[in-house]
């Protein structure tokens, strides 16, 4: 393991460690969680990623983290219900399968934008359609072709999160199931949702975390990626 | 599944899509949750139902939420602690059997009211009864043969969540168990009363989620539905 | 509470006491709860019911304790899968509105016909459709018509406990949702599809304790109940 | 705390090291929790005991550790159905107040058999009441005499674990609650009864864990000791 | 149960129902538990009870609650870091045995507070301790005197929650062991404090609910109380 | 709705329904989840599966429903290790891109063969790599270019479940992880690799259910599924 | 254990009592957990302990308890993120072996400055690395010669908490392992790292409680402690 | 990190890879984990180490792994109540400080014993002390010259889990604490243990997974390893 330098790594004050061989080895680049950490800190990180012009995604970025980011980098796009900053605010040019979105509910749809504009900055083309939960089938069955026409799916539902389960009984393509905090007591802040997601009666889920649209934007744009 | 473009959608901006066909499907319109939707979201659906007519509940409001129903319907009832809206605000006549709804302490009162306003508006005769606790026997016994008379029951209860189990042992009605997160740490939000509820050594407890008022009363409502 | 007495109860040894008083007040006999029981106990349990001709329902019966019920009541209708006996063999006559029982999926049957029998012995019409999962929608729509024309419907499922809220969604009568202890490791012996019950986005879903189908075939049977 | 040495410790082999001086420092002697040991570490444990004449119980005694007692003490008592030995058999003659101990259930009998027995020869007169569940509240308040003359109630109470709190309500003694893991799935061996107990809505209530009948009858016989 | 009259209850608008029968039943008055109540409906049952003459404790009760009850009771007791109120302000001449409160530490003083006030207006003489964890035993050994000599020791801990254990080992009177919501992230709100005390390898603590040292208080004062 | 009839089903007894348009809805045949159905009822699934041709997979399958599947189908593949069979038992030709396989330890093969034998016989190309968990980071870096090269890999790991965090963040590909229940206690059967994987710091991992080795190779073989 | 009486105890008001046996007993000074307790009773303690000249670090302390802490100790040093302060400020020269302290991302920095500030003051020599998480393992592998340096490794991590076990794997010291509260939901505040440490496949892990900063560092320092 | 290949590694059929570079690297040999192995497997596995002639131990061992150990290995040292086999069965001569290993109650001592077992085997003298539970204090107390004069202590402890706390409150060394799944039903299988030590309210106690003494018995010996 004497090779572990061939890696490019940047250090931003004494705080982080920028990874810059992630484009190279992982075909996208870097993504800056910002919950935790100071508006400062995400300011420095920002500015060294724009000078050297490596494509970036904030996420989790309160209203302080985007001014931050918009003080070194003021053409940055910022997504607000989505908690997202893109830099440049430009995504590149679609390549790869179609990514369709899926909001159950009107509640779920920032989790649900969240994972739109990730796929969309990562190079896919993306399509949503919101509010098609299960409690009124037809809603979802109008957009059956659209839907198998895609080659990945990211549905976002809380409560029950039966949603997944029923597409993907539909389709060929994979389903990335992300769950949503909304819901009532027993929904638990999405452990619900998520269980429901992990026992599809159906194959083809894919789970990723709680309210992580982010993952789940990622996860679809490299199913649907370019051979 | 080709015929599924049947049922009456209606899309409301991007972010919703009305089921007018609940009605006729379920028996019931449309009840709008409002928690985790914008002011803006709720007010634009208010605007789409009422221009409709279409009789609707409004849950999980708050007092802006409310304050945007209202702009475009001003007529529409609304009960504050019970956190809902009704449009319109005269109920339909009452119809079916009698429900009867109690609340364990005063401090369950919230979602006990929730479950009446919801029976009520869903066309049930409904009665509410509170502090009516197993700590003091007596004064849930002081109302036998009310709660014999109805054809459904719904019981609000935190803490130990025990009261359902004691009605249901009394009576040949269902009994509709809302646990409510009332309770010191070990009740868990709900927890305990909900495993409470689900364990009843009486059968006949049909039991909701917590806090879930609205949907204690259309459950209530829906047995106690008219032949 | 000093008329505490006016209910007749009977003791059996010094471990049990018959409440023969539940026929008048709550509608429906008694049942015993086998499980915990030593087979001596059930025996002489059943001996003391059968010799009042009481009719009764034995639940979660091992073989053991079915065969200490045929010592004293060797006409008893005993149901393997379902661990049940009732006594007499002979169900009331049909009364009040029928009831569907469904079986998500096959490995769900033994739920759902502990359901079916108790429903049946206290007096509805019922019936049983298995295997129609929300991984193929299709098995499920082709029964609306009977599910539609259900004064109530019982749902046995395990896994992601989805079907209950689909099934909510397209008609107009309570719910029963019984979650079972089928799935894979995350399933957790029924938790999940338990929650998702919980959570269902569509209202009317009452739920029961898990793989309790003595409690949704009870409580079904009073829903249905005549009027 | 050079004092420590002033405690009269008996070594048995190098696994276990008597502490006798708990009758004078705790007002009970000791007792042996045979789960987890040998039955030759448990005979050993008890050939020392009864050598020096030491007041003991055993509890959660296989029926092999019962055997290995029996070697060293063949007349000790044995109550097959609470895993329990008692040594001498004969319990001390009663003294303090009366203890009442009752099972919800007749499933809940083994372990309110163990309160009775632990009650017992600790010093108390104790009785044992089966089978008075909340679902037929008339059976408990048919002994609300004898439960009022009490100094303390133990109460055994699986699924729903109500009936502690309705006790509590009724009665000025403290209520010793002890949960048993009797019930179906959602019971989760016994932690519903459990929380049920520790949200009691009536004061009064002292919880001791899970089946464990042989805690609930030491804490008994303790509240009711003589002054 | 026709006799279920004879109990005195006092509607309080139609939001609660005084127990007036609760003093003669239980042998203690009233406790009002404020949260979740409007500071008008805590008001209006202040009133009511100081109209009669009844002796009561407010417990969890919010400043705006504490104001309230002034408006009608300006003389009684406000003890603000736990947030109780007593009228009148004078308890009862201490009779019974000795209670003792342990405050494992400073932290848990608040809880230990209201289990002093509790027992104190119950008419039992207390002692409050703090600041004697496990992790300085040498802090404990020096009260062993004065632990010995009451008729009941409640323990207020939180984060490992080891000290009822310890305290009973040393003790012939039982312990009330109150788990409080102090500690670090794995202490889970008190549920790790919880369970070290439902495990106690020393019999005889008896549990409440997290944080309620009103519960422990009063469980106190009822095992301490005059024979 | 009313077009639901146009997938074909075929009923089994009166406890199964095949949904046959699954291959043509889905792009993959039929799968039995044994486990929780008799070894007749399996038997007479394979039997109408293997009379229409219908390739076929059998999950969570004992020896004795083995048996039964070899009864009627006597050519079908056995892997017992995986708890599985196969019917044809030759695999389809291999067509999409690679999938590799990892087991993080010896006691992770039974799930890693059985996302083997699933991808295989959709018609995938596998390699399968064992022992190579992070706790030595040179066995896995080893097989860089194996992984480098794979359209999707599925890593099985029980214990912390770290594995699929450490390979996300070395390829460009999608990670399938699926949790094993291997471990000491606070494994949890394997919640706590199942949560390690949900929050994975790489993005890009697919997290399915606990022991799941089927789902996971059906995911993978969608991801890699021809263009 | 009459002897109790021999360790130097101090009482601060009637809430607290200085265990100033503890430097000797155990080798380090007191610390003093600031949560919890008001601001009042801080500053009285630090009052008492700086009088008696008594090294001290206050852990949890918000600004308000810093204020408190500064009015009787203005030269105290204040780690704000860390909230924490130490008196006196200088630490004591470096003994025993080197600490290395590692934060997995920058946003668990607070509690890995925790750790640093705690094992300085305890009199190690510390050095702290950010931002080496297992999404990028060349940037921990560039400090494998300083780990394999140090007599202990403390290792901050929330998320996966995946980092601990692969230094595990890579050196022959001890490593603490601390998680932290970082993550989306099913994290679980923590909870998901914490059992990833525990299940952590290489041996050599020493878990402590989540966000626990100053118990990781105390232990970093006793394992390192000079012979 | 093309230098991966430095590290030597043996391939075991195709299930396994033995990681021969750990014992320089981290100082201390292979341990074979044997549960989920077949025997076939792991006597493959024991074949190849001893053929190099490496020092191993293997943990988890049933009857039938340790026959198939013997086969290849008939000088191996076969400790059955701990489940291990050590090869040489002759540890190395003690090096490094002191271990001592505590067992809270004899129910404990399997869990101890492996924990001795490794620590000797991995170069460290160790001392068991058996049954010392916080029940009687006196009964620890009376060994502190040996715990103070040990460089780490491992106790092991059920149910409540108390004494790592109280040991490290009385001594300067680290704590190794293991948590075994001793106790009542709300031990939860070693769960209430664990979270006691976690929350330990004197520092300086790490803990492992729960009934983990290898584990323990590893980490207590790196603690105590010489400089």
């Amino acid at each position: 393991m004497t090779g572990a330098g061939d890696e490019p790594t940047v250090p931003v004050g004494d705080f982080a460690r920028l990874d810059l061989g992630r484009e190279r080895r992982r075909g996208h680049g870097e993504a800056v969680f910002c919950e935790g950490k100071t508006a400062g800190q995400v300011r420095e990180i920002a500015r060294e990623l724009v000078f050297r012009g490596a494509r970036t995604l904030f996420t989790r970025a309160s209203d302080g983290h985007a001014a931050a980011v918009r003080e070194v980098a003021p053409d940055a796009r910022h997504v607000q219900d989505a908690r997202m900053l893109a830099w440049p605010a430009e995504p590149p040019a679609p390549a790869g399968g179609p990514v369709v979105v899926l909001a159950a509910g009107t509640s779920d749809l920032p989790v649900a934008r969240e994972a739109v504009v990730t796929a969309t900055h990562l190079g896919r083309g993306t399509e949503l359609i919101a509010d098609v939960g299960v409690a009124g089938l037809h809603r979802l069955l109008a957009h059956l072709d659209t839907l198998r026409a895609a080659r990945a799916v990211v549905v976002a539902a809380g409560m029950d999160g039966a949603l997944p389960t029923v597409v993907a009984g539909l389709i060929s393509a994979p389903v990335v199931a992300v769950p949503t905090s909304v819901g009532y007591g027993a929904s638990f802040g999405g452990v619900a949702a998520l269980l429901t997601m992990l026992n599809a009666c159906a194959p083809g889920v894919a789970v990723v975390n709680i309210d992580n649209g982010y993952g789940a934007g990622h996860l679809a744009a490299q199913i649907a990626a370019p051979a």
